[in-house]
């Protein structure tokens, strides 16, 4: 495996990290082709504000020329970037200044099954359920026992990904995706001001949909306007677009705003 | 500083640890006098139920004797325990089985002023409010940026400790503490199903003030009730007992039940 820290080659990290103590980071899963790195500014955007809400000091350009490097030496596969706030195990005040530590994970693609994005996944669905809280909402941090116990939830093939809802029982995300719904042509995901997860590959669909005179809304979904929807999928920053086919007795057909969608996120992923 | 990794002597950690990816982990701070560890059984307890509720495998009879060994060693100091669930940074699903891993850092005891036990303390109002979690209330886990952001919102020495409230605006705990009022004689401390640290103070003071046939109520406080306590104190497992005598504009007295239990903490913690 790949592994960089503070930019050169290294595998092992000091055990006063605060990333290790309290979660106190970022993160960035980046699929890279050919060396270059997909949806390269979104995610740049999205760790910048993040940095900026957990009041963690960000040298971008130094982040950006080696997150490149890193991309050319990977070459395929996907870059996983750990922005932690440094060292200093010490209790929980932030270090005045931090010095925040780079960790660049290199690994192969994840192997899905073609039929995944084909023909549509079955969704599990998760007794987890996503606390509210605003302060840390929408930004892709470390703290993540959520999608772990989420995740542990099922182990059987034959869901691809879970449904998680909030407190109060609305329709949020799935585990390591966003979800979109669509109905009478508009196009509807989940407004992320108060829990999840604001994926990169929802910004740029939400983006591209938006450009091409779709209707997009982000809001509050019920669970039974999920199950009303005409149209359910997912996305995420490396497989793209999963239609979403049915979730317990419920189905969905494929419809043709995903397999539009599905298209612009394959033609973004394969820059 | 002393630290150990899976019982050796080792300062770098593997940079695919769950507990950096996704805080998947447990972590427990413990006194320890002469080469013992203070509140042993209770810190234990806790450890075990953490690992049952996040499904965890832990060799209790390993962790034990190791941490007993890792005491002796270290003498006198705080020893920061964490146990990850190991090795896999492709993906939130636990691996099966998981193959923890377990730190001990040892450092000197904080040295607070004298006067946070003898005079008490004042409590920054922090704006930074605990999300409610049933799944995670009361375990120590990995994920601590809510009292990452609130330890963020003061750095005078005026204020020791800072008041976390919850969603809807009851009072819960301390930063890094657990807080207790009394009223009428009664021993009222917040109830953690929801969010918070179940404290190995809080529960032992609970336990003794019990046995000592004072009044004890695990419950919901609003912050006007906090007001109107006769007396405030807050407690955890290496300080002892701190009594609270402000707040923004509000003075509390310091009171015979707050002494009472500081006596009991102290005890505790000079083993």
């Amino acid at each position: 495996m790949l592994s960089w820290i503070d930019g050169q080659p290294a595998e092992l990290l000091s055990v006063q990290d605060r990333g290790l103590a309290y979660g106190d980071g970022l993160f960035e899963t980046i699929a890279i082709t050919a060396g270059q790195p997909s949806l390269l500014e979104r995610h740049l955007a999205r760790l910048s504000e993040g940095c900026a809400r957990l009041h963690i000091p960000l040298d971008l350009p130094l982040l950006r020329a080696e997150l490149l490097a890193f991309s050319r030496q990977l070459g395929d596969g996907v870059a996983k970037l750990i922005l932690t706030r440094g060292d200093g195990l010490r209790g929980y005040a932030p270090p005045q200044p931090a010095q925040p530590r780079r960790l660049l994970l290199g690994n192969p693609k994840p192997s899905y099954p073609a039929a995944h994005a084909a023909q549509g996944v079955r969704l599990f669905p998760c007794a987890t359920r996503l606390a509210e809280q605003p302060v840390l909402a929408g930004l892709k941090h470390l703290n993540r026992l959520e999608q772990v116990l989420a995740r542990g939830e099922w182990r059987d093939a034959e869901h691809a990904e879970g449904l998680m809802l909030d407190g109060a029982g609305r329709v949020i995300e799935g585990v390591y995706s966003n979800l979109f719904i669509a109905r009478g042509g508009v196009l509807i995901t989940a407004d992320l001001s108060r829990c999840g997860v604001a994926g990169v590959m929802r910004a740029e669909l939400l983006a591209q949909a938006v450009a091409l005179g779709i209707e997009c809304q982000v809001r509050d979904i019920s669970y039974a306007e999920l199950l009303a929807a005409d149209e359910v999928f997912l996305c995420n920053s490396l497989y793209g677009v999963w239609p979403v086919r049915s979730l317990l007795t419920h189905d969905w057909p494929l419809g043709p705003l995903t397999r539009k969608l599905q298209v612009i996120a394959r033609d973004l992923l394969d820059c």
